[in-house]
């Protein structure tokens, strides 16, 4: 009885067309991400377990999926590898490991798949793609690396084309500053800005209720007064600067970090992001408490449901664990397995036909084939992509084939077009003006060119 | 203490200079399986364990990684979940389970890792990238088929560059016919082409005394005409040919493989390979029984030592564990990391300096760092991998990173340029003929895509 052939739960593994679409999502990405210098690095599917887990206990290492050797597995020692749940501590790893070797500062971009022992539900990947860059400096890194990752991410959705983006920008320090301003104790920011954070994704008297509530304990106004400060101004950047700089009761925090905004901002703006695409938002905090400074969030507009695209921001220190260098850095993060999977299911992504093959060449003569690949030969060398079709089945089954394939052109030379010197090129796609050419063979590549 | 940054033995982890130089062979392997219209497939990094290993035992099993997350690991399951050790087995799974939604003939191309627990020594990995193509189909595949991987693999190489090379061929069904007509029982077949395999790598006459030795007992003159069949017009594919037409005892095996070898010759020379680099080597058998007509080898001429590059055949059914289709089909794989790796040590890969970014933006006044943005988009609008360097370092600090990233070419504007409204453009490759220009603004672009 033969096995049933099934993938595990919780990975996305996609029919050929659909993966050719992803490729291509991966390909803009890569590309956009070399049009700014950044430089390649793959790290290996899994570390040394404690290299990988420095950080003691938490949700990640529930998370984690352990590998062993079928040796190893049999004398029933601890696990030695494990599968990596991120990019970012590999490359921490990777950074401290040949910090002699690297040019600083370090630009580097990772497309590679992570792991998370995930519970088995819709949305939730086991295994993903992430699509990471990072610029790592050696003490101090310029600010002028903030302002460039919204302009990579412009390029790169531009060139996607889901449809209109708005990248949001904020500053951790500038609302670290703004809570010591509004006498919020130091030991509450972290819980506070994970209240600010849900802005816009749960409604306000909730947050508000929480902030006044058992733990944070703020007072009522202050709560009121902090959101009321954070969305005054959504969607006008200018005027969010401009209240900020008008507040009553700067500290020197809330000055760097709005002077830091301020210059990522005006950065951006001329690295040729348009303004329209790039808001200002004091809303957003971002999580982590890794980020301590830039952050950045990016939404579809038309999809706001899909929540932030493309994340990131900038940090302190990249590899204290690993090393006694301070290394920090500023990076953007893009989820393409969650991303590509839903904008499929939208059916914004992957719905036009594409097709590998550019040209088949039909096989309508057994006699004929060296002709066939003397014609896809010269097709080739022309930088086209070009199946011959193998075999004599009949050329209805060869259309077919052509059809299912959305190949949008096909070669037929029979007896007929090879005494008469010519090829018959036929234009496949749906809506084309003439369905059918009789050409010189000399004018095949140019015509072929052209059409497509 | 932090904790010392290591990968695990048995990886290839590469700094950016020579992961770009992979990268670059990678994508040069891509776009030759493209070329011929092979569409891209992606599997999960692990199968689910019952339907990886469904053949018992063996090697393999013994080399296989299992994964378990944390949860799984503390009840002490058996894990249900491994690591793919090869790209045919997940192809095989891919296919049945996908059957009803794939075009066929299916080409699918795979360019992923794959894993295995060897032991730890030089030159074997434990992870390593395989870039595979196969062409499937139901019931019956056209010999057609078997003629377009050589020129693949001519492509791919041509383009690689790295020195001459041969691909040679040859067909399991002739050579099982000639064992029957030498009278050597179908019971000996797979450990006498086990030992036929051994030509070229070892002596001569270890294999006859081993042919003539235990377990197999062929009669010594057997096993002399055999090899001498086998050798006599080695590197003479006509020859080769001609002397097996006039074998005077063939079997219907024997003609079937010699005809289907002769077609496969003739169809990859119409597909445009030169007959320098196409041998038609009867010597070559592939140690696996899995191949049942024609089977590939390739070869750098100038490193006979690192044995066959890209390797492959025909084989009868690919997936009779998961379903009761037969799925005939004829694939190559290129095994390269292990290739990289050994021309990297020989200096045959990776020696010329290459640089992800064409032009690095020098950082010369703070104030001109909006004239450093608006240069930068508009080289990166030309097509052109841009850098601006951040930040305000000493000239000679950037112009040292510059050398250190090779990058070809830096603009420079300082006050003295911005006022007279020209850029200065440095060619920073060894044995420029130029060192520096003034030029006007508008001339910037188009210069520097002179220059590259």
């Amino acid at each position: 009885m033969p096995v049933q052939p099934r993938t595990p739960p919780g990975v996305l593994e996609l029919l050929p067309p659909q993966q050719l679409a992803f490729q291509r999502m991966l390909d803009t990405i890569r590309r956009g991400f070399e049009r700014f210098g950044f430089l390649p690095v793959e790290t290996p599917v899994f570390e040394l377990a404690d290299v990988l887990l420095t950080k003691t206990g938490g949700e990640t290492e529930k998370q984690v999926y352990f590998v062993q050797s079928t040796g190893a597995l049999k004398e029933g020692k601890a696990p030695e590898l494990a599968l990596r749940f991120d990019l970012t501590v590999p490359l921490a790893r990777y950074v401290a490991e040949h910090e002699h070797q690297l040019n600083f500062p370090f630009r580097r971009y990772q497309i590679q798949r992570v792991y998370r022992g995930e519970r088995n539900q819709k949305g939730r990947y086991r295994e993903f793609y992430q699509c990471d860059i990072d610029v790592i400096a050696k003490d101090v890194l310029p600010l002028a690396y903030d302002a460039e990752a919204p302009a990579i991410i412009h390029g790169i959705f531009s060139e996607l084309a889901f449809g209109p983006f708005t990248i949001r920008i904020n500053n951790r320090k500038l609302l670290r500053g703004l809570l010591d301003s509004l006498g919020i104790a130091g030991d509450k920011h972290a819980a506070v800005l994970h209240e600010v954070d849900r802005l816009g994704k749960q409604a306000r008297p909730e947050i508000e209720a929480r902030l006044a509530g058992d733990g944070l304990e703020l007072a009522p106004a202050v709560a009121t007064r902090l959101l009321d400060l954070l969305t005054a101004h959504a969607g006008d950047s200018r005027g969010a600067l401009a209240a900020l700089r008008a507040f009553e009761a700067p500290t020197p925090a809330l000055t760097e970090g709005l002077d830091e905004l301020t210059r990522v901002y005006e950065g951006t703006l001329s690295l040729g992001v348009p303004e329209a695409q790039l808001t200002i938002d004091l809303a957003i905090a971002r999580g982590l408490d890794y980020y301590t400074g830039t952050v950045y969030e990016t939404f579809l507009d038309e999809h706001p449901r899909l929540g932030s695209i493309c994340s990131g921001g900038r940090y302190e220190n990249l590899a204290g664990h690993y090393t006694k260098s301070k290394l920090p850095g500023v990076g953007i993060s893009i989820g393409a397995t969650r991303l590509f999977s839903q904008l499929l299911e939208m059916k914004v992504a992957g719905a036009q036909a594409i097709a590998i093959s550019q040209v088949l060449v039909l096989a309508v003569e057994p006699g004929l084939s060296t002709v066939y690949a003397q014609l896809a030969t010269e097709l080739r060398a022309a930088g086209l992509n070009v199946e011959v079709y193998g075999g004599d089945d009949k050329l209805g089954k060869q259309l077919k084939y052509a059809d299912r394939a959305k190949v949008p052109l096909a070669v037929l030379v029979g007896t007929r077009e090879q005494e008469a010197g010519i090829v018959k090129l036929k234009d496949l796609r749906e809506g084309a003006a003439t369905r059918e050419y009789d050409l010189a063979r000399a004018e095949l590549v140019a015509t072929v060119k052209r059409l497509l």
